[in-house]
């Protein structure tokens, strides 16, 4: 845990505020040394998914040329939404630092907490409506890739 | 709902097995009207979080140019992960409709049931490791977003 990288990821948060975006900041670091930086850009960029996190994620893996960023930390300014969180374990992180909590999110106008919340929900009982459908036909996809020898797996 | 639609995500997912990719495919509608499809990019694209659904959001949410997709509907040959629920709460896609469930994408290896399963636990009880520290810092960029009369919310 190195205190001036979260203060650095904070730093994006607000610098980013100023720049009409949302109060989000993310440092990717491997071994001590800062592999990628974001702030959020949803607004800007038109891009839902655009959260700090996955963008300095994406940036990551890029730099890298690997999408498994094992061996690697994320410092955060806020604790990361369930596409965050979500993001980090596909990613194979192995650490994160935040700050804010998501309830301080919530405080700010932010849905993570609702997110999350839904999250918990069986898919019957969630506000979402969602609906499953020709489950034996999508099935054929992973039978499509269980045959498939030189699969690579992630 | 239409099946064709359905069967069309699901049709993707197997081509994209064919092209090295993994099994999964999406498709974003607006009033029966094709706006956007993908297949998961992860190892081709070296992006952890080139999921079929993020692309597809993505991509519509560029070609609408905007990041509210309020009256798009999501088809996906599988029950989306939790990164990629995150994204469909974010975009404010109005349905999800998914063929396969996250129990068939765990028999085939992937990890969606245990990221899940990850989610719904307190953050000290995950496996993942995750540190929260100066919180009160953290809260400053969410001061500056609050006193921000023009902030753009999302």
């Amino acid at each position: 845990m190195d205190k001036k990288l979260l203060k650095q990821a904070i730093e994006l948060a607000k610098a980013n505020v100023e720049d009409g975006g949302g109060p989000f900041g993310a440092i990717i670091v491997k071994e001590g040394v800062i592999i990628s930086s974001a702030a959020n850009k949803v607004t800007q960029k038109n891009d839902p998914t655009a959260h700090a996190e996955v963008l300095a994620i994406r940036q990551a893996a890029e730099k890298l040329g690997t999408w498994n960023l094992e061996g690697c930390e994320l410092y955060t300014s806020c604790e990361p939404c369930p596409m965050c969180m979500g993001a980090v374990y596909w990613a194979h992180l192995d650490k994160v630092y935040y700050a804010s909590g998501h309830e301080d999110a919530r405080k700010a106008g932010f849905d993570d907490s609702e997110i999350y919340s839904e999250m918990k929900k069986d898919v019957k009982d969630r506000k979402l409506s969602m609906h499953q459908e020709m489950r034996a036909e999508g099935n054929e996809a992973f039978a499509k890739w269980m045959e498939k020898v030189d699969r690579e797996e992630y």
